[in-house]
């Protein structure tokens, strides 16, 4: 197509990433190009580079899905998007043909091609996608701050989904990126918010940001919630720890009727303290990625700086130290997000 | 008070009733003593048959809560009934300052009574209770279908919970008496219903009763649910199982998207594929017992003939026959709903 190259950054297996170049891509019909700004490190990508996901991204991926950048080219056909305009990514590509999809929740559809898992993601200087997965940021947002707009989307169809009311008491169990985000998505919310942790760096982070804390560890979640709440308990608790006594902690603490929403994935089947689902009429909603919705309202959060940007990205490497990026992430106990710079731009 | 007496059964541990003759109550202020018509035997009075409860009812206690009567004497302070006029009663004493009642859901409160386990029950001829439980019912609807009330109540509420829209797909795992009232309520509110359950006997009751029918030990539960539903799934699906297999199969046969009722008890904490709960963004609602309009809605359905009373009642025992009746239903798999017929009035 043209001979210019660019900086791609390929999962190779074996907890290693090469920066190598590759030709620059055009979009086809109905695709835009983006100039790639800044890419976050999930908790997912951390899941390929120790080859946990190696079956399903082979040996010759580009990851990366917490984008920002700015439009470089419009495909033909696609309408709404002008070059230079900033651009996040919500990197689902439906299957519409499943019955998921017919009736109406194409963010769960079977088959769903995950960007930056079953296609090349972000970690490449020019990204080609779907037009229908692009967003349009406002001119005046940061791209460093806007990288944050995925992981925050996730938290916002938590969220949403819990149906949280003003007032109401909200446990977040697990202080992790993801949990943190639902817990300042659920203050916003009007949600009183209690984040329980055993990490100690992570609670920390979560005192800092203004949140009522407890190490279950160390103290008794559930008698400090009933304290807090007059003993009616929590009516909205997250699961966000990906752990049996994460479980165990959303049946314990949940009021009469409350919701529990199961944000972590869990690889392994947890006991669960059915008796209580229906003795207190509990409710268990699952939740995964996002609707449209939840990301126009991550795009406005993370603008209006209710999300503290500034305390939960750690650090930014450029994309040529990928490698380290991932190996320090992968054994640093204080940090949030990092992101990689991808383009060297403003 | 006055020196009649009145036949009473009571439980004296060790599979044992002994009926006895003792003075008969009459209504303190705000009570209503009913003459009993007839009681059905619920799972959990065999619970209480086979010792499992007796920490919590003792060994003089007067079990029984699936009734029909008609008022005996009203007490002072009570309006709207008349003697002679046919009643039954919603077991449920709650403890209206906790924080489950304040919040509106006073059947599920913390430290409720339940009428025919924490106090004396309906296996008496004439049965003392607060007017605020009681329910009138049709002059013409015959006393013993009535005593089906309690129960279907039980599959009102739960179906209520779950939500269930005219033409979905549903599952209900586990064709017991409770099983069966979900599957005839959820059909008359519009579902496709198929009963899973692996006692035969209950099987034919089942397809007798025009349901579609799978028994999961013989036949692949999840293909049989794909092939009906143009592999979409269950929209909705009952856990009246109390089974692990049975949990399992909730979110093996539920549709993306779908709804799961936990209306059994399970005493021991069952693995949940909480995998699927994220994957397919399922729910689970737990149900207990029933609302006020629960029991509107099931007097309705049973006066309506919605449900078939003949079917479901397989045995109609006198008050002296009740330790024949616990045994033999113990040992019966073909019985659905035994009765016992408390009082010798039409
Ligand atoms: N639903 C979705 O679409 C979606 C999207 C992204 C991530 N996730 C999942 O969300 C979960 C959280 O993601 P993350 O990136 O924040 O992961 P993470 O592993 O960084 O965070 C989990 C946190 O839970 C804490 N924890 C462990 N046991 C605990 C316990 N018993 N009580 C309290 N805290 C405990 C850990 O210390 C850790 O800080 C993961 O399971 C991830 O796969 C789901
Ligand atoms: N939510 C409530 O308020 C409420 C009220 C009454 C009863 N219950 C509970 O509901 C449950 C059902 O009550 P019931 O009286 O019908 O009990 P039951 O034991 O008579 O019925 C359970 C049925 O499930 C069948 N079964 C067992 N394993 C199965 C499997 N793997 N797949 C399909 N079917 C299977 C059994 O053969 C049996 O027929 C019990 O757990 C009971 O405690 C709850
Ligand atoms: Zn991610
Ligand atoms: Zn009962």
């Amino acid at each position: 197509m043209n001979d210019q190259t660019m900086a791609a950054a390929f999962y190779r297996g074996d907890k290693t990433f090469a920066v190598e170049r590759v030709p620059v891509t055009t979009p086809e019909n109905g695709e835009i190009t983006i100039r790639v700004a800044y890419c976050g490190i999930c908790g997912t990508d951390m899941h390929v580079f120790h080859g946990n996901m190696d079956a399903r991204v082979g040996h010759n991926r580009i990851v990366g899905h917490e984008m920002s950048g700015v439009v470089e080219t419009v495909g033909t056909d696609v309408t709404g998007f002008v070059a230079g305009q900033k651009v996040t990514v919500r990197p689902l590509d439906p299957d519409l043909n499943c019955p998921a999809s017919k009736a109406g929740y194409p963010h769960v559809s079977h088959n769903m091609k995950f960007l930056g898992l079953d296609t090349d993601g972000a970690m490449q200087e020019l990204w080609t996608v779907p037009a229908h997965t692009v967003h349009a940021l406002p001119d005046d947002m940061p791209l460093d701050r806007a990288a944050l707009v995925e992981p925050v989307a996730v938290a916002c169809h938590d969220v949403r989904l819990s149906e949280l009311q003003q007032d109401e008491d909200v446990v977040v169990v697990g202080g992790g990126p993801i949990g943190i985000l639902v817990a300042m998505v659920a203050r916003d919310a009007g949600g009183n918010v209690t984040v329980s942790e055993v990490n100690e760096n992570r609670l920390a982070v979560a005192r800092k940001l203004g949140f009522d804390t407890v190490n279950p560890a160390k103290e008794d979640l559930v008698a400090v919630i009933n304290e807090k709440t007059g003993n009616k308990g929590a009516d909205v608790v997250f699961e966000v720890s990906g752990s049996q006594p994460g479980v165990d902690a959303t049946t314990a603490v949940a009021a009469t009727r409350g919701r529990i929403v199961m944000v972590a994935i869990h690889a392994q089947k947890p006991t669960v303290d059915m008796f209580q689902y229906f003795w207190r009429e509990l409710k268990l909603i699952g939740a995964r990625v996002y609707e449209p919705e939840d990301y126009e309202q991550a795009i406005t959060l993370v603008a209006s700086g209710v999300i503290d940007a500034e305390t939960i990205i750690t650090d930014v490497s450029p994309l040529s130290e990928i490698q380290t990026a991932f190996e320090s992430l992968d054994s640093n106990p204080t940090a949030m997000k990092s992101l990689i710079k991808v383009g060297d731009f403003a």
